[in-house]
This record gives C-alpha cells, sequence and structure tokens, in this order.
C-alpha cells in the first residue's frame, strides 16, 4: 500500500506495533488543503507517532480536476465526486476546507450525516452557523473541530478550551486579521492606503476583492467564536460593532506616533459591569506594549484569566503551512481521541450562558483618540473643550500644531486638532463627537478612534 | 454533601444533567496547593462545567497539620497520612505537590501503585526520574499530567504535544526562570547582584537559597523536559551545558545596552547539522526581539517549527494562581479523560528517537561576546584580533573607551575591551579565550557569552 509519493509512512520509533490507519479525506484543495496533502504525504511518520495510528489520505475532492494545484497526488486520491467521500464508510474524518458559507453548509451537513468527524478552517462557516453544525454533530454522535479558524498557527481554540479551562477569563484583545495588520504596518513606513492593499495583494495577503478583511468583518467572525468559547456568551458575530481599517488615514498613524501609540486594528472581548464588552476597530496602543509590536501579517491574542493572568500569543495567522499545522493538529486530535471528548464535555455553540449579556455600546467605557479640523480663529478650542466638559470628558493630551502654510485655502486657514481624552462611556463620546461637528468653525471629516487602557 | 466551603457545585448551564464527581486529592498544601485547593473549593461550577464531572476535593495530605496555610479546607478534608489517599480507592487522581526529588518519587510510585492518575508540578521529579516514572504508569495503565511543571501559568506542555503535533520543532528559546529574569531586571535598572537577589527574596521570586535558579540548575531541568518532548531526544539535564546568572556583572550588562542588546538568561534547544544544541546560559539578545523584552519575573518561549513558523508564548511562569492555573487544566484534562488518550500515544520518557543525537558543545555555533580587561598599551589589540584570526573568528564589533583617570593604578592603566563577533564554533571561541588570558596585558577577569542568532 506504500507508493513512491507517500515518502515515509513507517513508525519511527516503534516499527513492531502493528500501527492502524485511520482514511482521511480533504474537500477543497485550494492553498491551505495542498499544505495538509503534503503534511499527510510527507511527513506520515510524524503524524502516525503522534497520532498512534497513520492518518492515510484516501481521498482528496477538488471542483475542477483539471486545476494546477501546489502538491503531488498518489494515484486514485483525487475526485471531483463528493460522493466518493460520502459513500466510503472507512474514511472517518474529513478536512473540509470548503469557503464561503452555504455551500459549505450543505456539504457538512451531508458529511455529519454520513458519519464523518469534521475539522475545518472555515469560520465564516462556523461563526454563522455554529450551532446548527454543532447541534447536528452532536445528534450524530460526531465532531467538529476548528482550530485553524482563527487565528491560523497560533492554536488559541485549544488553548482557551482547554489549557485555560481553570480560569474565568476577564479581557481577550486580539489582532486576528494579518491582512489589516500588514496595510497598517506598510502606511506606517509610508505607503498610502490604497498602495498598501495592492502590495498585500502581490504578496499573497490580500484577496483580489479584500473587503471582508478590511472592514473587520473578518475579525469581527473571528472575535464572535473566540468570545463564545471564553464566555459562553450567545454571540452573532453580525451584532458586534466593526470599524474596519479601510477608514484609516496615514494622518492619524502619525499623530499616534507623535503621541507614542501605534494603531492596530484590535478585536475585544472583556467583561465589564456593564457586561460582556465586544467590538473590532482601529486602536490606539501604547508604543512598546506586546499587542503594539505586532507587525506585518502576524497575529497576536492576549488573553487575561483570573488565575493564569496575562497570556501573550504570538505568530503566523494565516498562509498555507501555518494553517495545514493547526488542521493536521486537529486531525491527529481528533484521531487520538481528544476532539471526541472535548466536543462532548463542554456543548460548544449548542449551550450557552444565559447570565453573559453582551454590554450595550454606549456604555461601553474607554479612553478616546479624537481628529478635528478646526478653523484657526479664536475660540474653538474653548467651545469643543466645553462640549466634553458637559460630557464629562476630561482631556488628556492635546495636539495643535502651528498651520502649514500650504494648506491655507480660500475659505479660510483649517487645522488639525488631535485630543486625547480619560476614561469615558461610548455613548457620551458619541455625543460629545456629534455636538463638536455641528460647530460652525469645524469641518467635515472628524474622526474618533479607541485607545486601549 | 454540599458545606459552606464548598462554594458552587453546580453544573451552572445544565442543572438537569445528573453529574458525577471525581475525587480528587492534593498531597502537598503549599503556595501552589493551597491555589489549586481554592480553584477547587471557590470555583466548582467552573471545573465541572469544564470537565464533566465535578471535581470533589475529598482529601488534602500536609506534613504538619498545625502549620497555617493559605486556604480554607472543608472538615475532614485535611490529613497528614498519606495512608489516607492511598487506601481510598474512591480517589482517582492526585495532584502531588512535594517538593525535592526522593520522596516525591517514592511518594508517586506508591499512588501509581495504588491507581492513582497523577498531575505534578515537580519538574526536578520528571526531569531526574520521568523514565522510570512514565515507565511505571504505563505498566499500571495509569497517566502523569505535568503541564506545571515548565513556565508555570505558560501551557507549554500541552501547545508541544498536542497544539504543534503537525510539526518538527527546529527550535526552542525560553526564558524558564522567572528569578533569574527578574534579577536581571533589576540589576538592568541598577542595583547590583546582592541587591537584586534580597530584592527577588523579598518579594518572595526567590527562595532563602536562590541556587537552584540562579545557578542554571532549574533551567536546565525545565530545558531538558521540553527538549524530549520537542525532538524525542534521551537528555540527561545535568549533562547541559549550563552558566547561570550568578556570574553576571553590571558592566556586562551596559556593554550589551551600548551594542543594542540585553542579557537574558535563555534555554536554547535548537537542530543543527551536527546534532541538537542545548545550554542554558546569559545570552545576549537584540533589543526589540520579543524575547529582549520579558520584563520582571515573566517567562516566555520561542518555538519553531516547521510548519507552523515561530510562535512565542509570554506570561507568569510561577507563582501561585499561575501554576495553580495548569495543575487545574491538567485536573481537568486528566477527568475528561484526553490525558490517558495522550499517554498512551506520545510515550513520551519512555521512548527515545535514537536518532536525534546531542551536539558536542564545542561544535555549537554562535555569535559571542567577549569582554577583556587589558593593559591600555599598544600592541594589545593587534595581539587579541591575531588570536581571534586564527581560530577563523571575524569580528563584528569592538567597544574600547578611553580610560577612566579613577581606574589607573599602581601596575598600569587597564581598560575593558568589548568584541563581538560573528559566528564561530564554540570550540574555537573557547580556545581563542583561553590563549588571548594568557597573554601577558590580560588581566584576569574575561568574560564570554552567546550572542542569539
Amino acid at each position: 500500500m506504500v507508493d513512491s509519493t507517500r515518502k515515509v509512512y513507517l513508525f519511527l520509533w516503534d516499527c513492531n506495533s502493528p500501527m492502524d490507519k485511520t482514511k482521511v479525506a480533504i474537500v477543497g484543495v485550494g492553498t491551505v488543503g495542498a499544505g495538509v496533502a503534503r503534511i499527510l504525504l510527507d511527513h506520515g511518520d510524524r503524524t502516525a507517532k503522534n497520532a498512534g495510528t497513520t492518518l492515510w489520505l484516501e481521498t482528496a475532492v477538488v471542483r475542477d480536476l483539471a486545476k494546477p494545484r501546489d502538491c503531488d497526488l498518489p494515484d486514485g486520491v483525487l475526485t471531483d465526486d463528493i460522493q466518493d467521500v460520502i459513500n466510503n464508510d472507512e474514511i472517518k474524518v474529513v478536512v473540509q476546507l470548503i469557503g464561503g458559507v452555504e455551500a459549505a453548509r450543505t456539504i457538512m451537513l451531508e458529511l455529519l450525516e454520513s458519519g464523518k468527524d469534521i475539522v475545518t478552517a472555515n469560520k465564516a462557516l462556523i461563526a454563522e452557523h455554529g450551532p446548527e453544525l454543532f447541534a447536528k454533530a452532536r445528534e450524530l454522535g460526531r465532531s467538529i473541530a476548528f482550530d485553524a479558524a482563527v487565528a491560523g498557527g497560533i492554536p488559541i481554540i485549544t488553548n482557551l478550551t482547554q489549557c485555560l479551562a481553570a480560569n474565568q477569563v476577564t479581557s481577550l484583545r486580539g489582532i486576528l486579521n494579518g491582512t489589516s495588520n500588514f496595510i497598517v504596518s506598510q502606511m506606517e513606513q509610508g505607503a498610502d492606503y490604497d498602495g498598501a492593499v495592492a502590495e498585500a495583494q502581490r504578496l499573497g495577503y490580500a484577496e483580489a476583492d479584500p473587503a471582508m478583511d478590511v472592514d473587520g468583518t473578518d475579525a469581527a467572525q473571528k472575535l464572535a467564536i473566540l468570545a463564545h468559547i471564553a464566555y459562553g456568551a450567545e454571540i452573532d458575530w453580525k451584532k458586534i460593532p466593526k470599524t474596519g481599517i479601510d477608514t484609516l488615514d496615514t494622518v492619524d498613524l502619525k499623530y499616534a506616533e507623535e503621541l507614542g501609540y501605534k494603531i492596530k486594528l484590535l478585536a475585544v472581548a472583556q467583561m465589564s459591569d456593564d457586561g460582556l464588552e465586544l467590538h473590532v476597530s482601529p486602536t490606539l496602543v501604547k508604543a512598546g506594549l506586546p499587542l503594539a509590536e505586532v507587525r506585518s501579517a502576524y497575529n497576536a491574542i492576549s488573553v487575561e484569566g483570573d488565575q493564569v493572568g496575562r497570556l501573550f500569543y504570538h505568530g503566523l495567522g494565516a498562509g498555507q503551512k501555518p494553517t495545514a499545522s493547526a488542521v493536521v493538529a486537529d486531525l491527529i486530535d481528533t484521531a487520538v481521541g481528544r476532539t471526541a471528548l472535548t466536543f462532548r464535555t463542554l456543548k460548544l455553540f449548542t449551550e450557552h450562558n444565559p447570565s453573559v449579556q453582551i454590554c450595550p455600546s454606549e456604555k461601553i467605557v474607554g479612553r478616546y483618540y479624537f481628529r478635528f479640523v478646526v478653523a484657526d480663529e479664536p475660540g474653538v478650542l474653548a467651545d469643543i473643550t466645553r462640549i466634553f466638559g458637559t460630557h464629562n470628558i476630561s482631556i488628556a493630551s492635546v495636539i495643535q500644531h502651528e498651520p502649514d502654510e500650504n494648506e491655507t485655502q480660500a475659505e479660510g486657514v483649517y487645522v488639525p486638532l488631535v485630543i486625547m481624552t480619560h476614561t469615558a462611556c461610548e455613548g457620551e463620546a458619541e455625543s460629545a463627537l456629534t455636538e463638536i461637528n455641528d460647530l460652525p468653525n469645524v469641518r467635515p471629516g472628524s474622526r474618533k478612534m479607541r485607545v486601549l487602557n
């Protein structure tokens, strides 16, 4: 049964023990699927040692057999008919790597019905249909593993479900979208937004249509998954307030730097007196803090637990090999039997903790960065600070430089005014912004961003 | 069965399901043991939810019943007789937190013989007697969990055994001794070595006798455990070349800073062409790298895998709550059944990979920092650089300042000379050091340290 494409498939240290075989299928052989196939084919000794069984790639399903792909598959493995998996009772585990939501959902339900355990990296599917899919898997006595769905190579799901099980998580802050982080890093180095997006596309960090990454959707879906695991809360990712980096202006990166901060697209889930605070937005993070120093397409997560204190994870959040690393770890967990035990015990997505309420966004407390464009005239700063005062917001720092002569315009001289506040309610900050925008000497284009406490 | 000390012990979300009970004993109720007892007693709902069974603290064994301890135990739990655990067949899992090696070994063997699964935080015991204890546990169908033994709250054992199972680790670099890191951090801020040790003792970061921490023993034992897991190699921790921070001079911290580096007690296990490189030593790490920025008593580990790339973990490596967090996670894993599966599959400590050879220390390749005290006379630098040249070591940078007038001594003017090299063999670097020390114009007290590539 060993052919030339399957390089090792011998149990390295323990050649005497008769090793059984777990037949695996991959559905969707794109970038990640090819990475998974390569690990299974090239490192069969390693996966067999860690799984206690040979992970045998039996079938790989693709839409278009003719399309070139990034791995050599042994003869007889490739098919374009999902029924070859569904009807093969010997295939026990399926790595389901189809993108999108509806088709992926239908196929996953079919696979579960046919008795397969599932490993997936599809975060949109889990965020959207987790409750339905997990309930179906439980009903059928099957399991779904999904560590690759969030933060790629950083094994955050297993760390939350298992390693931190003695803790109540009190805060979780993540840089969960590598594309956005890469784009912001490029902008810090002087690129404009469009140039940074083009560079991200050229390097394969961004899709042809980067909308889901840059508008915060991807990070919100990942945050919904993590927050459900960490807090047991029932979370609709579409209700998480989100702002993406597509609204970011390089001038704000410069002011942030002047104030000693970096801007990161931060996904936050933390407990407050008013409930579970959830949001995704470009946020000023003090330079030198680990989250501020996350560069390029890396991801990072800072988790605080009531026992463990603060734990920080940093690694590659996307890409063929890091994501395949997470998928194959799940595959090994499933083959060993750990996934089934965890799945049965935790009841993720099928039970929710009704005592955890989502904090209304207007009650979220934090510090804020504001940038206004104001007429360079007496009284404007007084008007603005008065409005902040009426909303009980105290000011921590102000930057206003002398007007640049080139910026003088026909209708008068306008200058940027940057204000960092002490802690304030989101609702008050938003009201103050509205009132300030209504001042006659303030031009449109004001900006408000969170500052990490 | 619920008494007032046991605060919750109700299944939070699922009150209808009849919850069974797993009886647990703690042997050794010091700082960590009290932390474990507190989690079991105060957060019974949480542990029950995550374990799928109530973790019921049945018995806690101490040496001295009269000694005050940092937790309130329910009546009937405390005993000074280990036989109360050994003879109680209802106790399934024992948290064994006795320090030291020989007594702990004897008790662990007795506990295994009496049918208990074990959770421990005793790294010296695992490093010293891992093979014997793990073989005995396998023979008896029992398991040993030990994530708390290395890096406290950072769940590095589970991450290596499970989350990174698709990878061949290529390098592992850790700050594994928080006491040393705290002392070096204090020295960076101007304290001398003795003052820093005293401060560490005052804050509870260092024992009355800090020898095992500051001489590198603790880090070498932890490294031996991690390197066995990551590479399958048979490792005797006593053979790992180690230098502690007890030899560190504040002047080297200053030169390191001038060169743009920080000094960290680094434990390293990485594959090279000549085998597995292992060492513990104060090492210059480029400022700005995550490992360089680890402050105070924190631990950190940078792991590189052939699939996942570089993963970085940062957290509290010691202390009551972080260590208890790891112990209780292991307890939950054991109760759920994951530990038994992992233990059976991986065969840690009872099988070794004979193909992994330890790299002889003279063949280790790296960059080096040297500080010499040399006569301020013509020709000395020429002699030294000639010796480096004959050993094929090229020089990357040199610091020699003008002599301080106060340092002029009866026997002439001596000045420090600091040299950073490019990559060189440890053997050649050591030979060059010996030859340079024999030069007539070089005073005793030369220093050689590794520089992280």
